[in-house]
């Protein structure tokens, strides 16, 4: 298939690709859309749907994507097909006489009353949240970032606790503080220990903020009912696609606050996830064999299928007074889940727990083997203890004005890459107490 | 004042309650609206808003009272005492030549196209979830129920953890599991030891099934924003109204998963609320000295009102096979908050975490000094050492069929009585594996 709209070999939103969002035009919120990412463009779904080229039983036309989710996998597959043929070159969109590829992107398209693309990159143009978050869940499924942390705290020999290896733990996470790409954030102010060992706290900015490199996945499909469990195999049917997350933590206020609830407060303060969600069928392709479970699983988060996916992902920083370009610091890849996101719902409905379009779910901290591969800062720095080197300085955590970007591409076999663009945020200085 | 609808004076919905719940009739999903109770009835406000008794700037004729609870303090109160009047004898109600209460409640007001009020317990109405819950977070600020449970797993000389005198430690809870009092709960299957000490987990029905009795707060009022904090002044313009709260909680799974990452599973199956939310303001005659903080609080946490609710609480369980009524079991009271709703919401939004209306806030379980206090089976029964008498049998946690009712209520000077109604659900066996 060759693409009507001319990209770079290795971008990240290619034909393959064709991820999901959500955005507005002209700092009005009121025309918020979904659209599909192509190339440097967007296609706007909201204009397509007043033509002729979209089909009458798929709900897209909406400022959100939740509809568009909760329908199911043979629906999204069938309209990810028509998007391609209508993206490809030989498409209807070419050949109808008012609009053609290249009248839309030469700005003719005016004359059809409204343009079916739209530049992703303008100044005037604003990706929104893809859908609204009903519920949000971060897992802690990566064996190297566990074991790291783990070691962190209790040394070597006891670094996983005892549950790790039988099931994928879990916290509720905070819905409400998950923003798109590009939103500044705050660094918090919280309570923490002044030194350690100290018997109460302060208030103060927090010391020792920190990112961590996950992937977030968006439930997708009919909603479960109170008391429904589903199969390792039935929640592959339930899996929309995926986005990168940040989740931004305060060490310093976690470490005081999460006993014996986990974390609230170090956690809550801002989550950044990329504004396109990658359709679940883009992301097949690239399987890899998911872990060997020592001890074996309980039945029911056995499955069948046995891979999982491997998308190579980076972690880079830029610090505010530099004039360097964003600096690599980590490299890991999707693969690093113990447990696959199969596995990850099946869990997740164990007891009954009802799972709603637009719920997300973190992989948590995606931290691969050796010293290129942690997915936080506190891996990386030993909670303090080893320093680093940034563009020419020392560092443990993050600065204020340092700005954090992740991404992650993979290249196909046909030579469409497919990627998830990128997860940036900015830390801006704490407010005064 | 008197009202227009005769009850008992002990009846949790009087004049000056007019909790507000949203419900649907001749079990038609579309037909959900809202309303106030008022005795056995229900003030259908879809209905007063096609009269001319509805205030035009009150958005309350909608399925759910979210966009009611975004209005501020101030216009929720105006609301309220128009209702008052309304209800009141000398309403304009009672003057309207088409609309009286008798004719009403007496079923005649067919003659002016809709009914008014709608039989609260008919079996041709159900109550919904008031409002769309954003978000759902649960303290743990009861210091009897925080210091029993951490005498029953470290003994009595470090039962509370170093942080829970400075801060109300809280955990994000799931916002879909959240049901109306009434609806069933299917006993959790999930990974659970076999014995002490084991190993190794299975997959099994907990043995463990306990309530929690806690009050949930809704926020109301205008959403904060990504960064902003709250003082516990600001927060007390901020709460909409409490519910009574059972946070099910499966012990043997919670003991398994929840290291190191807080209760996951063990909580996210279910959690009821009482239909109708009971208004903050209908709340403030019922005052009480709170708690003195020694450590003295971090000045964040410092409120120069130093009040408390009081609002006596029971908890009745009636097992399937009794032919008894409802046993108390407990009494404890809403007053039993070391932190205040203010001070939770001021911590909660420290890290500027954005709350937004519907969010619900749990207190956390509300034990009560002395045996009869206990907030849970789990402080009952010493985690399962020592039965207890019910129905004539000895018990630790619940059993299949059990029903678990919560209460309470308070009377007012003026021989008004104020209640949350009831909050009930029944054990259902949990389904095959």
């Amino acid at each position: 298939m060759k693409c009507i709209v001319e990209y770079a070999a290795d971008h990240p939103f290619s034909l393959a690709n064709l991820p999901y969002g959500s955005f507005c035009t002209d700092g009005d919120a009121s025309t918020r859309r979904c659209g599909v990412a192509i190339g440097d463009w967007i296609l706007d779904l909201q204009a397509l749907a007043l033509t002729k080229f979209f089909p009458v039983d798929v709900v897209a036309a909406e400022p959100t994507l939740n509809a568009f989710m909760a329908l199911d996998r043979r629906t999204w597959l069938a309209f990810r097909q028509h998007i391609q043929r209508l993206l490809s070159v030989g498409s209807p969109l070419c050949v109808d006489t008012t609009i053609t590829a290249s009248n839309v992107l030469a700005g003719n398209a005016a004359s059809v009353g409204r343009a079916l693309f739209v530049p992703r990159l303008a100044r005037s143009t604003a990706m929104c949240l893809p859908c609204t978050i009903g519920d949000y869940t971060d897992f802690y499924t990566s064996l190297e970032h566990a074991t790291n942390c783990g070691t962190l705290i209790r040394g070597p020999t006891h670094a996983l606790q005892p549950n790790w290896r039988h099931l994928p733990v879990a916290y509720h996470a905070r819905a409400s503080s998950v923003v798109v790409s590009g939103t500044p954030v705050r660094r918090p102010v919280g309570q923490i220990l002044d030194k350690p060992g100290d018997a109460a706290p302060i208030v103060a900015p927090s010391r020792r903020l920190d990112f961590e490199l996950e992937v977030g996945f968006f439930y997708g499909g009919k909603e479960t009912q109170l008391g429904e469990r589903l199969s390792p195999a039935q929640a592959a049917e339930r899996v929309f696609g995926a986005v990168l997350l940040n989740d931004w933590s305060a060490r310093d206020v976690q470490t005081w606050e999460y006993v014996p609830l986990g974390p609230f407060l170090s956690k809550n303060f801002a989550t950044t996830i990329s504004a396109w969600i990658v359709p679940i069928h883009a992301l097949e392709p690239f399987t890899c064999t998911g872990y060997t479970h020592d001890p074996p699983l309980l039945p029911y988060l056995r499955d069948a299928d046995t891979t999982n996916f491997d998308v190579p992902l980076t972690v880079a920083i830029r610090p505010a007074e530099s004039t360097c370009e964003y600096e690599i610091i980590s490299r890991s890849s999707l693969r690093h889940t113990y447990y696959t996101i199969r596995q990850m719902i099946a869990h997740h409905s164990t007891t009954g727990c009802p799972l709603r379009a637009g719920d997300l779910l973190g992989t948590g901290t995606l931290s691969a083997p050796g010293e290129q591969g942690y997915g936080s800062l506190l891996e990386k720095c030993e909670a303090g203890r080893r320093p680093f080197a940034l563009a020419g300085e020392e560092r443990t955590f993050l600065e204020d004005g340092d700005s954090v970007r992740m991404s992650g591409l993979v290249m196909g076999e046909e030579g469409h890459a497919v990627g998830f663009g990128e997860c940036v945020g900015c830390v801006l200085p704490a407010l005064p107490l």
